[in-house]
């Protein structure tokens, strides 16, 4: 990251590499739904897929209220998180287990995001754009209800399995 | 990540990536405290840098109940995590432009290790492990713990720059 010398410059660089964080995920995003076998998860992947997009689109919204360009930056954060978590697409013996690492995966992802948006969200409230705080602040809900929604299926996935002969 | 045949496997993998996330940030916080100037924020990053170095010595104490070696294993996620957040050890221009990007960098490890203690407490019940899971469960409060401590700290500073001359 370049030396920001003011906050306002810091919220910007971090926009930048939420942008960059998004797009990469809808990338990641399509093949762990391909992965994934328990059919809720299928279908919370997909959704979750469908906000990203639109979470793409509020970030550039935030852009243009800021006047800024919509660059991406380089994230090193989320290269690590989704480079860790490639392992899952090539799990074969056991759809359990490839479901319960495509779960820990994306929890990973949901976390980062978590971070990075309850900065955001804050850092524009301290400057006073209501606008942009507002924006960050849905962007954030989303990913914390995205994070429950996938600790509520690990616990139905494992409550099955605990309950199959 | 070598391929995981099945969840014990998953867990033991994950474990490791936590020992060695647990030990870089043994490296990693006495920088962040050395910059930061807010007292509350210095003394929030000292006393969870005394807790990490008991959490590497919780984690020891899981590898032990499961008989295993306590080795680290390659993370990029917490390596990104941290060389983006390098540059904010040389901000010189505002000091609480300094405090406010310390926080975040901080509270992106936080986030990541709520992520990743949370499946690993889960995994550690799924598979029976009550001890395992009651250790893990503790780490994660703690890291909950210290990222609401983070954010509160931010919005004292926050609070305190919006009331300054």
């Amino acid at each position: 990251m370049a030396n920001p010398n003011s906050l306002k410059d810091l919220f910007i660089d971090n926009l930048r590499r939420a942008y960059e964080t998004e797009k990469q995920l809808v990338k990641a995003l399509p093949k762990l739904h391909e992965a994934a076998g328990f059919e809720e998860l299928r279908y919370a992947l997909q959704t979750h897929l469908e906000q990203t997009e639109l979470q793409v689109d509020r970030l550039e919204q935030v852009f243009e209220w800021l006047d800024e360009k919509p660059n991406g930056k380089k994230c090193q954060s989320i290269k690590g998180i989704l480079d860790d978590g490639k392992y899952v697409l090539n799990l074969e013996d056991d759809a359990d287990v490839k479901d319960a690492a495509i779960i820990a995966a994306a929890q990973e992802t949901e976390h980062f995001e978590i971070a990075l948006y309850g900065t955001l969200r804050t850092w524009a409230g301290v400057l006073g754009n209501e606008q942009a705080m507002e924006a960050l602040e849905l962007t954030l809900e989303e990913e914390k209800t995205a994070d429950s929604l996938l600790s509520g299926i690990a616990a139905t996935m494992n409550n099955r399995a605990a309950h199959a002969e």
